[in-house]
């Protein structure tokens, strides 16, 4: 799918949070850009942990869907996430995901999340998805 | 921390999330309920995975502060989980945690999420805490 | 299988490293003794971390294979691994299974490890299994 | 470290393992090879989860002593690892370490692994490690 197409689909088939991302790039070159506001910070302005979570998580999906179509109902089945630095404030959060193996019935790949112009990675995540039979 | 210093505590520090959750029990037997709410599903009635992931991260921390006192500035370092069944529709989810390390600078330990009644978990995650020195 | 169909499998299947371990209980009560020798061993007397690694994988597979049947061509698709606190030297380590999840191509579930007679776990790990079709 | 101080390091402070690596360039493009041997093989000819395990915790610690030079007390905390293809039969293993967080107290970063000449990789781990006070 192009970014256009996927953005497309992320507005039409996940609107409850379609609205927190914006798409950049697309094939090898696709990012999310997670929109930073209110609802995503915790005391002391740091972007909460679930939302980086759903950060990488989406970008994941999202990259996954790039290569097999719109399949709506591939599930996290597993990830696992590296908080290294606290983001910096007021800046949006973007997520280059990168897949390892896209396999019949199982995807693996990571993500690295910056602040948007900082040089070092808040966060990291390593997930695995389950991929329906067609 | 008591059951209701805590529930008093993620009240006054964590006023953005505090609607989400009702705190069970105390101690060794503390548990977390995500009251689930329209907000927290995805296509096909399901709880999303950063609901559950937030779930599972705010359980531990208060099992963490009910350990150390309210240390607002303790945080999450690393975690890993696996989503293993669909939660069922309509119902809450409990979480359950278990703090299998405290040491002077870092924490780790482990929950369980099961959607309410159901036998068999949801999810489990494994999470590590960083202390910030007194 | 039982415990003793269990340790004949280990010893015919995997004679390369079933002198490493020594099976105890079955069932829900399964543990797997790692027999500390030197070869387990780093530096300052501490059992190595590919050593416990190792461990917790052969104790998962094992109580998968007492639910499932001698299904050698199982393998581990994914693993999470906390090592929490230095092994007491000159100890067995004991590792607990627990299956979580026992689907019909994955199966989830999680191991706490031990230093004979300690009260705090050294290391717990997370595991999932593929279940090749039969 | 240099690649040369690096190769003398693990020698002379880890003599058990070391005839199982041999270290390839420095730096940035530091790689770790497993001169795999039959000890490290499991039924089926493929090379053993903790062989892999033990690979990637090996080429992540040089990596890190290359930056802060030899501190044999470094000590692995958490790890994760996807096990993703069969490794190439009769091939040795390449490891590709990369430091995401150079901290005062915690390093974290990921390891790809791959059968030597092959286009994709067998493995990727996250690990982290506690570095001691000096």
């Amino acid at each position: 799918m192009t970014g256009a197409e996927l953005a497309g689909f992320l507005q039409r088939d996940f609107p409850e949070v379609a609205g927190d991302f914006a798409l950049e790039g697309e094939g090898e070159a696709l990012a999310l850009r997670l929109l930073v506001q209110a609802r995503h910070l915790r005391p002391g302005g740091t972007v909460s942990g679930p939302s980086i979570f759903g950060l990488a998580d989406v970008a994941f999906y999202l990259a996954l869907l790039s290569r097999i179509g719109p399949v709506a109902l591939a599930v996290t089945t597993g990830a696992s996430i590296d908080f290294m630095r606290k983001p910096v404030a007021g800046r949006d959060l973007i997520a280059r995901p990168r897949i390892l193996k896209l396999g019949r019935v199982l995807a693996v790949g990571d993500v690295l999340i910056w602040s948007e112009g900082a040089d070092e990675p808040v966060a990291r995540a390593s997930l695995t998805y389950s991929i329906p039979p067609r």
